[in-house]
């Protein structure tokens, strides 16, 4: 499923230089004379769906409208004619993206894709949808500056992203710093290595810490578990009566975390520690949320790719999910 | 913050009760002269917020407005005047519940709420909303037969949720088989203990794997990890490559899984058992989705009770909450 010679870690090095020509992607004016919308779906699996997710959680506290990720195939009851529906395939055949795209055509949605090409591609051609084009033939997960910060231009151009958080994003990418980012990813590698992982943020961040997730399951092999401030105050918490010095504890925190969060915080790192467990506590660079988005995207995808080295495993590699494609396509 | 000589194992072996009896429960009815909502938050953290989670799961595929549960502080910014904003607090004092309603009024939101009193229900009482009230005393987590219908009953009688989905549910109920579902719980307690356990089902399905999640949680004093399909089929089986005969993956399997995820299933479950993990399949009973899910719920409560009991753990006991709790209260 995946071009061979690819090397991750070049991908990963060349994830700030790969943001910054994703600014320069023209992507098509919508239409002049657009209603506003309802609400907006972006449908999207796995490398190409987390980019939705991470939008949805950076601006559900201010968006007027829902904005919802959807990483399956069932399109959700509410999407309707005065919905966009963004479809992101890197490949353009994601079976589950097109199925949940069938559905917002005939339900007469305004659509737009993110795309290398495939069915989508053709689909959205033949429609003359608004298309964020990407080159083809690397691992989606490695396109994430691309596909979400095309998103992120689409859905300005749609006006459901203000001019502010877009001005942000572009400062975030001439900020970032490559040389930083990876060396404090390998320090993170090296902190949580031999450990079951347990990944912590308050609310917002959940989609980026899933982003962590992604790439330790994809690149180095391993399971992780996410879960978010407050909510895992009230139950998760408790589980970790039977946690010990095998685990250990990733807490993100920014300043942009709510301040009663970074209280509950404090007093559940103790929690964590008393039980024997490490804590890492990880802080983004960047002067906005948008900017400390982009640098703890970088820094996480440092820290799968050097655990990946480390255990000697090929972070390309995805032979379960080549399997499994190959078994469903049998099943078409 | 719980009442003495509460015993688990009645509250548990009660649900088919509880919930029969807040069948009866008399929900004041909504203005007649309302207009239709816009969408419909369900704010509530832990044992009070799950009850919402598993309605929006439910009407998710259906629901012509956006059903979204929120456990956290923060109200979705498209949440406004013309939202229904439902409070699900069983202390009525829950700290992130009532900031997020405190926004919500400010917005001019319809309010109603699910609750034993507290500050919720003396605001409610005021406001004269339409309130679910519920007994005080116990843990919040033993209550989910009177929130979770009460809720049901609260949105069935503003038309949110449908007269069919109401009488399934109502079936639902009077066809629980209790004596069943203790016997399944233990089963499946037997088959995990010992082992890391994996949640896995169908996307629909992931608010009661979290369910599952949470009472393994509070009352076994486990930690435990839910994914769900088709979207762990894109990155989280790939760290199954790490996976082992210490893990155990157990799969919630229904009639309403789509055909493409059940045939995933299939073929994920084989690569968890070529990895050395036991899978577990359940199959809730019931003729409807409605009343699988109580089922289900029922069956998961017994798996963490007798887990708890056979590790002679206290399944009332939250110490670790407790102190957080104390601790924020005196940095009010």
């Amino acid at each position: 499923m995946t071009a061979p010679n690819i090397s991750m870690r070049q991908l990963i090095e060349g994830l700030g230089a790969q943001m910054a020509e994703a600014l320069k992607v023209s992507v098509m004016r919508p239409p002049a004379d657009r209603k506003p919308f309802r609400g907006v779906a972006v449908l999207g699996m796995g490398g190409s769906g987390i980019g939705g997710a991470v939008l949805a959680d950076m601006v559900r506290a201010t968006s007027p409208m829902p904005v919802q990720a959807v990483s399956d195939q069932v399109l959700p009851g509410w999407v309707d004619a005065d919905c966009l529906v963004v479809a992101s395939s890197y490949s353009g055949n994601t079976e589950e993206t097109l199925a949940a795209l069938k559905e917002a055509e005939l339900r007469g949605c305004t659509l737009a894709a993110v795309t290398s090409g495939g069915a989508l591609g053709a689909r959205a051609d033949e429609g003359g949808w608004p298309v964020v084009q990407m080159p083809g033939g690397n691992p989606p997960r490695s396109q994430f500056g691309r596909s979400f910060l095309g998103l992120c231009a689409l859905l300005h151009a749609f006006e459901v992203l203000s001019d502010a958080s877009w001005e942000a994003l572009k400062r975030g990418v001439a900020q970032l710093d490559g040389p930083s980012c990876a060396e404090r990813g390998e320090a993170l590698a090296q902190a949580v290595e031999g450990k079951k992982v347990y990944l912590y943020g308050d609310t917002p961040m959940r989609s980026l810490l899933t982003r962590w997730r992604q790439q330790l399951n994809e690149n180095s092999k391993l399971l992780a578990n996410v879960e978010v401030f407050p909510e895992m105050n009230h139950n998760e918490l408790v589980g970790w009566e039977s946690g010990n010095e095998a685990c250990v504890a990733v807490l993100l925190r920014t300043p942009d975390d709510h301040a009663r969060t970074q209280l509950r915080m404090d007093i559940t790192a103790k929690v964590f520690q008393d039980q024997g467990a490490d804590v890492i506590v990880v802080e983004p660079d960047g002067d906005t949320r948008w900017a400390r988005l982009l640098d703890a995207v970088w820094v996480g995808d440092w820290m799968s790719l050097v655990l990946a080295e480390r255990a000697d495993v090929d972070p390309v590699d995805i032979r379960f999910i080549d399997h499994l494609k190959n078994t469903l396509s049998s099943h078409a």
